[in-house]
Formats: C-alpha cells, structure tokens, sequence
C-alpha cells in the first residue's frame, strides 16, 4: 500500500467521507493478503520500502496475473507487471483495461501517480537489440517516479558514438549500463564519470555468449570501479535500483 | 590528481609560493604519467571520478606497487593499494614508511585528507570468516571520505540477530552486504529497507561453493529488489560504489 | 506389490475365495515382471521400499505409460505416474478411467487406499511460481499415506510472511522448502526450526539462475544446518523423502 | 544454550544454590551474545534447534576459534569445531585442553553430555579415501546423542561387499552414504531399504571428477527415490540431518 | 567400398562378365569421391576400417542425406545413416526404397550383407527411457555383422533385477552398458564382470542432470575398471566400437 | 561511407556534378547518423576500418534490420546484413529489392562495387554441416573484395582428403578452418602450412558437444601455432578477419 | 586371489604339501577381507575379473596402502598402486621391498607372475608431457600380462611423425592414445586403422584447457567411429581396458 | 631446421668445405629426429612452416628440456622455449650457456640469426600484471625476426591513455591486445584500427574471472569485428601468429 494511499485515507476519514469502520478494513490486510492458496501479497513493501510489489509474471498463469494485479491496483496508485509475453497480454489484456502494455520491454503498467518526475536517470545500450532490456530498465523507474535520459546504440566497436554523448553522461546522476556480447560498454562508461553505473548483461550475442555468460563475467570483472552488476537481461532490477539511489539523491538520503 | 591538491597548487600561485613555471611543471602529467615501461598512471583521474586510481598489488611485482604509490602521494592526499599480501606487505612497507597497513583486510593506505567524514554506510557480513572482504569495503569507503557503520556475523542461520539491527539497517543510506555460501544474506537485508544495497558474494565455503559461485548466483538471482552485485570478494568494489553514491547523496547528486 | 494387497491375497485364501493356485500365480511376477521387451517391474519393490515403483513418464511413450500403469495396478493400490504432460495425459487420460489428473503438478495417480493419512508434513514455496514443484512434493506425500499443510508464497523479499506462519513451522516433523533464483528460503526455515528440511530447488528464474542452478547451490551450500537437497524441480523426490521420514517417525523407527 | 543447561540453572535456582540475580544475568546473552566485534552466538539456537552453535573453523583466525569456543563451552554441555587443520589444532589445542581432536575428520569437540545415545544412524562409505568425511558425519551425531555404526570401504566395484551388509543397512533408521567417484553407493543403497538416506559426495577422484562434481551430479540425479543430498565434502551437515531425524522418531516427532 | 563388393568386381572380370575398363572405371573413386561441392565420400574407409562410411544426418539437408546414401549403396552392400529424424525420413523415405527406418532409433538401414552375425554383444539399459539410444548401438552392431542381446531397464534402484540376468552377462564377450541420470548401472556391470565395458551416457533426467552431464561424469569417474565412454546418447558409437571389439575377437586380432 | 563513395563525391564536385552545399549535405552524418532512436549507424567506419557497418539481423526488429540496410545503401556501394532468417527473409526481402539472400549462409548482401577480387583465402570445413557457417565466412570475404577458395567436407576421420588438397592449402595465404565435434581439422591444417589460420568452431555435434565448447576448448588449445579462434559459428567474423589480413598481404601493408 | 595362485593351491593340497585344514583356511576371505576398520579386500575379484583390486593411493595414508598392499601380495602373484606419490614413496618403500617403484607413472608394483606376455596393445602419446599417463598404462597392461608398443611424440602439428608410424598401427590390436591440450591425436589414429582405440585426455596444456577439459571434450566428440574415452589422466583405466580386450582376443573372447 | 642452415650447407657443399657424405649425414634427420624414447623432433617444421619447432617446458623435464634444445641448436640458429620456471631455469641454465633467459616472460632463448627485423607489430596490455604474457608475445615475435613496438597500461577504465596512442595504433600492420579482467581493451582497439587484431585474455583478476575466463569470453563475443583470439595466457601463439602475418605481409603473400 502506497504512503500517497494511505494519506488519501486519512484525509478522507478527517473529511468523514469514509467512516473508521471502513478505513480499518481498507487497513486490514496492510501486512499481507492472501489470494487463495497461490500468493500472500506484501501490501507493507510499499510502506517499507518505498514502491508496492511487483508482478514477474514468467512462471504464473495469465489467471494469477490478473487476480493479484488487481489487487495490488485496489490498493496502490501504481502496479508493475514485468515479462509479461504478447501471448500473456493478448489473454490478460482486456481483463485489465486500465494498464498500458509495452511490447518491447513486455511490461505492463498502471500508474495513476501525479508526482513530477525526478531527473537524473540515463540508461544506455551497446546496440539495438539491447533496447528490449534497457526499456524495461526505463519503464521501470519511469513508474517509479523519474525521468529518463535514453542513449542508445553507442557501443564501444565506435566508440566516438558514446563520446559524443558526454554531455549527457557527465549529468547523470545514475547511470543504467546495458550490453551484450562482451559487455564493454559498462567499463567505458564507468571510466568517464564520477556517478554510479548500474551494468545490465544482456542475452545478445550467440555461441560462447552462453546465454549472456560472457558479458555478465565481463561486467563483473571490470577494471573500472564504481559499478554493480544485476542478472542477465534484469532491466527492471536495474531500473529499480537506479530509482532508489536517485531517490536517496533527491532526498538527501532519506 | 585530487582537486584538493590542485586548489592548493593555485592558491599557492596566487600567494606567491609557487611560480607559473614550477605549477606548469607539476601539472604537465595531468593526464597521464608514464612510469618506466610498465604503467601510465592516470592522474587525471582524481579529476574526472572523484579519487586517484587505486593500485590493484596482487599481479604486479613489488618493485612495481612501490614506485607507483610513491608517484601517486606525490600528487594526492590519498593513496590506496588492494590485495597486497602480508609477504609482499614485509617487503614494501619500510619503503612506504608513511602508509598503514590492515594486515585482515590486505590493504596499503595513506590518508593525509583532513574533510570530515560523511556518515551513511553499512556493511554487514553473514559470518566472521567474511569480514576480510568486508574490511576492504569499510576501509575503502573510510579512505574515500566516508563513515562506516559495522554488523557483522548476521546471517540468516539465526536470522534473529539480523532483526535485532534493524534501527541501524533502516539509518543506512547505502548497505553494503558480504555474505558467502548461500549468500542469503543480501536478499533479507534488501526486503527489510529503502536504501540501495551492494551484494559482495565471498569464496567462504568449500565444495559446490565454487570459490564463491553459489554465492554470487544466489545474490544475482535474488527476488528483492533494490541490489546490485560485485565481483566475488571485492570488497573494494563494494566500498568505492558505495562511497559513490553516498557523496551523491550528500551533494544532492553533484 | 503393497503390504495390504499381499495380505487381501492371503486372508482370501484362508477364506476359500481364492485357490492356492491362483494365489501362487498371482505371486509369480513378485521379483519383477517383464513387459514386452521395454520394461522390468520390480514388483518387490513396494514390499521392500514400502511404495510400488513410480513411473517417470518424461521419456516414455504414452504407450509405454499405459501398459506400465496398468500392470502396477493390477497389483497395488496406489499407483503413481510424475512428469505426466498435459499432452500426453490427453492421449493417455481415456485409457486409465479410474486415475486422477492434477494438471498444475503433472501428476497422474491412481489411490485406493483407505488408511488414514498420518500428519507432520509441511511444504512451503518462496514463491507463486514454484507451486506446480511443490504439488508434486504434496501430492507424493499424500498417496503415500500423509497429510499434508501447504504455505505458499512466503519468500524472503518480505521475510514477515514467513515469520507469520511460524507455528505451523513448529508443529511441523518433516518440512519440504521449495523456492527457485536465490533459494533462500531453505535457509531461512531451516534456521527457525529443529525439524529436518529437504531442500527443492526450482528453474523459477532467468539469466544467471542458469536453469535452477543458482537455487541449487544456494541450498547446498546454506549455513544453515538439518538440510539436504534434491534435484532441481523435483517435487516428487521430496515428497517421497517427507513421506518415508514422516512414517519412520510415526512408526517410532519401523 | 543446552536446554539441559537452561534447567539445572532452574533447578539451581530453586534450590537456592543461585540467586535470581545471578540466574537473570546468565540468562542476558540467552538471544545472542557479542563477542568483540567479530562474532554474535546465536545462544537461542541449542534451545530453538537442540544444539548449540557448531564453529567452522576454515576461514576463521585461530584466536577467533579460540574465543568463540571458550563462549559456548561457559553455556553447554557439548560443543563442535569442524575442519580444523592439524596446524591450527597444534596452535589452538594447549589454550582448549577439555576439548578431543580427531585428526582424520579434523574435528574438535567437547562433551560433557551423559545422556545415554539413541541407536539407529549407519554411516557407509565407497572407499578407504571416504572416511575422513564419514567419520566428521558419525561423530557429529555422536556428539549430537547417538550410536552411529559405520560399514567403510563397500563401493560397487565390489557389490557383494555391500550386500553382505545387508541386515544392517535393513536395521538401520537413517543411513549416511559416502561416496566420491560416480557416488554410486548411495543409489544401491537406497534401492535397497525403507530407510531415509543421506548421500554425501566426496572429492575423491581426480580429473572429471572436477573436485565432487561428478558425485553431486550422480547422487542428485539417483533414480532411487528416498535420498537428498548435501554439499561436497559435508561430512557434519550429514552427520548433523541424520540426528535430527533420529531424534525425530526416537521422540516420535517431537 | 566393402572388400566383398570389390571381390565380387574381380570375380565379375576373370569370370568375363565384367570388362577391365568397365572395372576400372568402378575402382576410380576408391578413395574419395566429391559429391557436387558439399561432400567427400570416403570410399576407401571400408577398406581401411571394415565398415563403409556413416552418414550423420542431423545437420545435413534432406537433399544432402539422399545424394550421399544412394553414392554409398552403388559401391557397398550396408549402408548406414544416424539421427534420421521422424520428419527426414518422411521426406526422403520415399527416394531410399530400399531402406528400412527404425523411428525409435532414428536409424535409417540398407543391409544387402548376407554374412551369418557374429555372437557376443550384450547392450543393458537402466531404464526404459534409455531404448532408444540403446537400440541405435544395438543395430549400429547388428549391421555390422554382429548378433546383440538385449537386457533392458535393470537400473540399479532394484538390482536384483541386473542379478538375475548374470548369465547373460558372463557370457557377453562386450557388453555396452546405457545409462541416463546416475548413470550407476555402468560401474555396477564393470564391477560383475571380466568383459570391456562401454558405457553410454544419455540425455535421459531433468535438472541437474544437465542434458546427460551427469551420467557422463559418473561413467567417466567409475571406480569400477575396464569401462570407457562415449559422447552422451552416442548409441551408434558404442555400437560401432563393440562391433570392432567383438569382430578382433572372433578372428583372433585380425 | 566507403573510400570508393567519397571520392565519386569530390569527382562530381570537381565536375560541377554535384554543387559544395549538397557534397556537405551528404557528408553531414560522415561521423554517424541516429536512426529514429533505435540505432547510430557509424558511418564512419568504412574510411575507418576498411568497410562499413555489418547489419547482425539477430535481435533485430525485421523493421529495424530494413531502416539500417536502407541508410547504409545510401552511402555505400556494399551492404552486408548477416544472421537473417529465412523468416526474416521472407518478411524484409520484397522491402530490399536489390539484394541478394543466401539461404544456407543466411546472409543478405548488397554489392555494387566492381573492383577485381583479390585472391589467397581458402575456406575449409570439416564436414557437411559445417557449410553454412563456411558459406558465411566465404561470402563475408567475397563482399570485401577477396576470391574464395572453398575445400569442404575433409574432416580428420579420413584424413587422405585432406592430404589429397596440399596444393591448395600451400597455395592459400590466409585460411579460414571450419570445423564442429572435436575441431581437430583446425589443427592439422595449422600443422602443414606456414600461413596463418583462422579457425572457426560450429555448433555442429550433439550431447558433451555442448553447443560447439568442445570444438572451441580444442582450437583454443591447439598443439600447431599460427592460429587464432573466433566465436562458435561466427563465419562471418573469420571472413572478416581473414579479408583484413589478406588486403594488407595485397597492399604491402597499407 | 588370482587364479594361478589358487591353481597352486589345489595342486599343493593334491601333493600333500598342504592340509585340507590350512587350505580351507587360505580361503576363507575368498570374497572379502576386512582390513582394521578402512577396507574390505575384494579377494574374488581375481578371480571374476581376472586381477587383483588395484590400490589408489591417493586419499589413502601411507599407513593404509602399505597394510593393502601386503594383504594383496599374501594372496596374488601381481600386485598395482597408482598414483603413488614421490614423497608416499619415500615413505612406504622400504616396507615393501619386493616392489619396484616407477617414478615417472608414480606406479608401484609387484609381479612375480612368468607367463608369457600377450603382444598387441600399442601406447602412444601427442607430446613428451604426456608420456607419464602413457606410462601409466603401458605398465598396467604389461603387469596384467601383455607387451606393448610405445610410439611417443606423434602429435598432430606434424602429422608425417605419426604417418610414419603406420605400419607400427596397423599391426596393433587394441591402441591407447594419449593427448593433452586438443587431444586432436586420438581422432586421427582412429582414423587410420580397424583396430579399437582407448583415448586418454590429459591435463597437459594450460588457460582454456580447464586441467584437461579441452582434451576430454574432444575426444568424447570426436568424428572418428571406434574409439571410447577414460578419465583425465587415467592412464591405468586405459591399460587395463587395453588389456581386458586383448586377452579377450587372445583367447578368442574367453 | 631452418632453410637459412640448409643454405650454408649447400654453400660449403658447392665451396667444398663439407663433403657431400658429411652433407647427407647431417639432412638424415629432416623429416625428424627421435630423442631417446621421449621425443621425436620434427626437423622439417622449420621448412614447411618457416621457424623450428618450439619447446614448451612445462611438463617436461630439465633434462628433457635440455636435450630438445641443444638437439634444435645443432641445426637451428634460434631456438625458443617458453614457461620456463626460474626454477628450472636455475637447473637448466648452466648447461645452456648460449641461451638468454627473460625472467619476466619465462622464456629461453637462443638468437643466431643476424637478418633484419620487419618492423608492423605492435603489442598492448591492459595493465601492468599483463606484461608478462605480453612480454612472451614480444619476444617470440622478434626471435621469429621483427621488430615490436610496447605500448603497455592502457586499459579501458582510463581511455584516454589509449586514444594518446592512436598514431602507433594506426601505423601498425598487426596487433597483439593483451588483457585480463573483462578484456575490453580488445574490442576497443579493434574498433579504431584497420589491421588485423590477435587478441590474448590473461588470467589477471581474481573471482569471476574464473582464471581467464571472463577475458576470453569477452574477447570471443566483441561486438568488433577483424580480431580472433588465443588461449589465456598463451602470448607464445599471439606472437607467433602475429609474425607469421607479418611476414607474409612483408613479402606480399609469399
């Protein structure tokens, strides 16, 4: 349950709009909620931590999506659902009419928040099939309350590309790296700047990539400091993470 | 070269200490100094990302780790060497009477800065036989400036003793978690707060530990959101991002 | 060919309903029974062991299942195929009227039994997506005589989940954990309790969860002691475990 | 801290051989206790799980052994130290002279414990080069209350070694199988009883035994039904599992 | 090109029925033979190695497979191709009339050799899902000329069904042992006997099976001695080794 | 933009062809040009590196791979687009009317440059099914101006083929080696030649093939010195590679 | 026991040399003999598998292979310990004065045996490093009865040294090849002749070849039919593999 | 042996210096020379592929490490050994009193030839810890006649070390890029050169880095194309590649 909801309460309860009786039961499952028997969602974690769960929905059936989406939205001004397959979106996407669909990221989102956008975010990619992963990193903390800066295709075979992006990467204040193959992006970038870099290894490439293998090595072996690594094709964890070291920025730490 | 130590190089010019000549002199290696044959230290690096580049001893001879520290102090308050083992330390040492040594942690200092330091960071660690790497961090992020909060042996087989931290988890601003095994560790701390946290997977363990593999996949893999990862045992790694995105903070993202 | 079969037969004869000769080649196959050429029952193995053999079906053709099913059912009362696709239950479900079909858990089986199920298994997954492994666990234990409590959905991204079940977690004998990417799970419980743990790490996950191989050396690598570990996704390995601990402690030993 | 501690401090009490003040400040580390800054005791644990905390000695200082085992010794009746080298037992033996080293499983304990041992743990092994780590599992439960018998050196080049055992592999309630190599003992094992089996893969090999792998593998991929596993090498995580669940059907579940 | 079939071409000149230039035109491509640019038909092989070429299908067009089966049947009496799946042979069955294709071994035959078959070839398999891979080795063998007896599902989670097959055991002269999962059967049938093993790992398991790895492993770590291994679900290799073996055998090392 | 595009510009130019501010016009985007926001095709290249961009058509949108082909036919005389399925194809061809598809090698190219091929690359491979990924090296070289000598289809397993094609071998100063399974032809060929190798593993094998490591490991560790690897699969880089090499044999080193 | 040994025996009892009484009791640990509590001696392996257990010391301590060893040599005319270190060496020599020591092979052995040794079996290795496992198996192979042939440094980086080796491989019956790095040699033999051939990776080599893991690769896929692999470094499996087959041959598949 | 030795030798044929009985004794070995049983050294190497054979020491012993090299420097003016320990060095050096030993790069070497050296190579590291595998690259390119050209410590985390260096980078003919770590240092030089790139991962880092690992798999997968790649480590097989290529660059394909 989102602070911003629950302050709406209050304030509402003080206007006597909505009586204690009720507020409480709003109240009632702040900790968890079980749906059925297949999940307990953790209504505290955007109390606690800032931004309500979010729906991986690999691994769940199109029918667990849409229960627990809806319950996270009778709760929260926003809700995230990531991995989300065309095939998924074509079945769950008229059960859920108010969420907005992004095909190449496959996240599916609702956010009814009115907050203004904190700048500071830029997320970056070595090429064009690494856009899928970065958008998702972008979509991300976009819904989280920010805004992103987008420099794609910059990879190191011409390196001149992302040179002469510069500008942009000296006013980050947090940087999302994202590439594939060997991963050197995220080193190059590091190298340049005094902000954090938040490397992202992607599945492209073919053969010894392994599935990403080699670029998630190469990322975590870099020889330039101030960079963390997430898993393979985690743009939303990325995105995450840069939304909460930007939100610390903005805050002053709090 | 620090921008300290370029401030008091034109304040010295401007009070007439120093000539034109002799400040032109010292910042003719602003980029980059070739020492010998067999390293270009890169100066400007204080500069462009905040602190000099950091001397990684383990793979260079010691001849090579002395007379790269002695050209950096020569140009900055602050000089730090990683992974220099007790050996190589007994052999160096008496040429660098000026710099300290943390025999646990393997680490070379000197540490001339007089700023005060920013509080915010937390590192933890699973167990006692993780606190090496976790010292590396502390030090590291100490040396960049920072002061450093210390929870160590909390892992979750007694996940109670974690718990019991929780008023100093929630302060944190930046937590660094050093966990090796299973690496759980990370995941729990994560769940339980706001702030942005540094996972640094350890080689402690035998086995299917892999030297650290299990642990660092683990960490990789892990369902909280809000975490990136470092090389195994680099707790160096660790530290300098979180000293990073601390002075972000502090600055409010300058 | 189970205990109770064995002593219907028995009791029969006694009681004139069925000759001695008849019951003598009832018998026959009580070592093994060979089927066409692709397979060798091992009859005895439900004397020996306490549970008729299981049938794999991943491999096998629907053929091949069928023929396999119906054999063992002539002479058990419990039968039990794993790893039953739903396309293959299409073909083969017509064929075997009096089986049961659990599409979640792609367990096909068949129970006759009609001895009360003992309590004390527990079985917990980290998350909504593990469930389809953890049925497989539960629906093992239950056709091999158990009762079996469920808690679902209680991974360490929100530790306050799990710690709310707690008693259910003390009352436990046997407790089966089920959880894919980091695994924690398994740690976490089996630090809370004196009851021994069988570990399932899942392929939940992607990237560098490499198939479920983050989870399983995770698990295999906990700090926490009382654990140990089966296959990746293998539910009915565990359940089958649970159930053979839980009737050893039942049985006081036998 | 031993619940046997816990009463005869009650019983001291109320013999008024204790005051209550003195019995309060006993009691005060009961959660965990601080030991410099390097370790917290989970002393809750022998409560909550029916052991004390067990110290594994690899990775940790000799001194750090050394305090932590002198913690635990002042409040329970038995404590373990695991992989203790012969060279750090040479350092750390004079300072620890109630304490028994046994050199082949590198383990040194304490016990002062006299309650009688519950029969029912067999421990077996492939190999002569597999008792090391059977004898860390049989001591372990030893120390933890129980009769271990040990069958060494029955691997399956020579299979009628194994089944001349077997009255008492059939006697047995919970079997530890060791075995490196192609670990396949646990597999004949387990298709021969009715028993739980713990499988424990060892090192022992060379080339594409890749340090255990090729155990692991093999024992996590027994066709045998009733087995789980532990890491490589994990003599006392098995030794450990088997007490608990001895001690679950000596008690009948509790 | 089969010594009989070039034997038959010398009997055809001296018995007038063939003319020396007509033979000589047939002997042309003795060595190899370019099929348009794809391949090199190694015609000499049978002479060398006493078996014509194999054609591995997988990976070669449909169009490939036809053009080199039907070279290799104008010049020799056998011919063999591997891995013809269902859909390539429903697509060049027809072109190869003369062919016989056994779909559960994917093996696709022209067998024109009337020679009596060699006794002395026994292939095992674990279970039943092992068939098909047994059954490539078993007519990989057969036609070379050998007679295979065929012991199937024995796997070593009910060993008294291998026990009760020790006859044919001691009587095989080589014996290829098939084995998925543990892959244990293998080292158990090394261990009974004074005949070479050749053990084939398959694909056959989940999990951490990792598509045969562990079987392989296990086969190749046995402790039992007189065993070597093949690729993993390389029937055809073992069955052309064990023929080898078994044809040195029978003609006393020639 | 290739060499050969600028100087037909400053041509016109100088014959009034074409006026200052169109030439300026054309060469505005001569470092790179952004492509809506997906890619920054780096025009730059060709002067730079010989030749321009390559399209990988893997991981690209069909929408994509035709907007860059498009930009890149604008200002170049050759287009290479590499990893195009036949989907693909089928899809984007009718868009690309000029260029030609190669099914096998699955590359879609575009020349219109008439300079003379230069010769001295050979092409070699293994076996059949090796040819797709030749057939990518062979094309690769041909688009850059280099004549292809192709010897396909002389594994080691006969190795007279390969013998039998000495004078080409000796002849080549470049070539490329195809090979999958164990990759040994790379080797011998390195073996016989005092030209350098290039050697290319494919994925071409099965079981503990895995995905072409195997030939990878082996040509990494090659007994024969000369030789250099690139990618499992990766024809293309090795044409690439092998076209550099032999235009600086042909230029002197220019 | 082996079979001369008992032969003697019986002979003796005949002679009256030896009572029925001290014969019986001469075989009483026919099937086994318990050694203190680390071994069960598998006597009638002599006799099932035609030599006597061989000892891997390694694991062992010098204690348990000198105790072995002379049980061994109580009841067998031969007697094999592999992996016998120089240090083991040192220590055990001297208590076993009959048997000899071969320092390169690290094999200890004892053969009073005189029957004639079985020609046949030829070793040959890529390179000088690898000639300690090639020894390994020349002399397992000789003390189980048979001569062998040694070709050493055939390599294929010049490929004419083994060419020339041809008649020498032709003539063999069964061939152990030996190679590190790519292993590329035990294709090429295979190759060449209709003989079986054992392939034996080595961990010759360094970087990518993983400790041998290139070598086993290749060879496991290697493109030649007729050949089978054994562990990294498992000269001995390699022998005694050669040596069943050859007396198999010998003997006419007896 | 080197065609410059069989030139002298036809010279003091024609000369009359050496009789042509003396001439013909000394070619007898050409194609190879046995040494003892260990070693057949391949004499012709130098004339099929234009330098001698070189020795890798490890794993060969001093003495034969000896032998080999006087037996090359009878009919070779230089000869090459690489890993040389300084221990052996110590043992060895003596007896090859002519032989210059680099400590750093662990080479031996005799140079006799007087030719001049081709100038195009230039060789980079990444760090410092690289400069010895960088230094075997070197000095094996110079024996084998050219002239190299260091640039060494110009890794990626500080780029602008490298682009100072642009001019070197552009005039070369080949490149030798030599990293540890993520190896991005290959990928990034590719990128802004036209010649051809050999590039060598190192086994510099620790953790992830898998020993290499992480290096050569970023390099394998550069998204820069015109590079391939050597064993880890093996700056031998990078410097001899690179002076092949340059040779035939120098004399225009010959």
């Amino acid at each position: 349950m989102e602070e911003s909801v629950i302050r709406r309460l209050f304030d509402d309860v003080r206007a006597g709009v909505v009586s204690t009786d009720s507020a409480i039961e709003q109240l009632k499952n702040l900790s968890f909620e079980a749906i059925d028997d297949f999940a307990r969602l953790d209504h505290q974690r955007a109390l606690r931590r800032g931004f309500p769960e979010v729906i991986l929905a690999q691994g769940k059936t199109p029918e667990q999506v849409v229960r627990i989406f809806q319950k996270l939205a009778e709760r929260n001004d926003r809700v995230l659902a990531t991995r989300v397959s065309a095939e998924m979106h074509a079945e769950i996407g008229p059960q859920l009419p108010e969420a907005t669909y992004h095909s190449l990221a496959r996240v599916l989102m609702l956010d009814r928040s009115i907050e203004p956008k904190i700048p500071g975010i830029l997320v970056a990619t070595g090429g064009t099939a690494d856009i899928p992963v970065a958008e998702e990193a972008a979509l991300t903390a976009e819904i989280m309350g920010h805004r992103v800066e987008r420099v794609y295709d910059v990879g190191v075979a011409g390196i001149h590309r992302l040179l002469s992006q510069n500008d942009k990467l000296q006013e980050a204040r947090v940087i999302v790296a994202v590439a594939g193959m060997e991963g050197a992006l995220a080193s190059v970038i590091t190298g340049l700047v005094s902000s954090p870099v938040i490397a992202v290894p992607t599945s492209v490439g073919y053969g010894s990539n392994f599935q990403g293998l080699s670029a998630l090595l190469a990322m975590l072996n870099s020889c330039a400091n101030g960079m963390a690594v997430v898993n393979i094709d985690n743009g939303f964890g990325a995105g995450y993470l840069a939304a909460m070291i930007n939100r610390k920025i903005e805050n002053g730490g709090k």
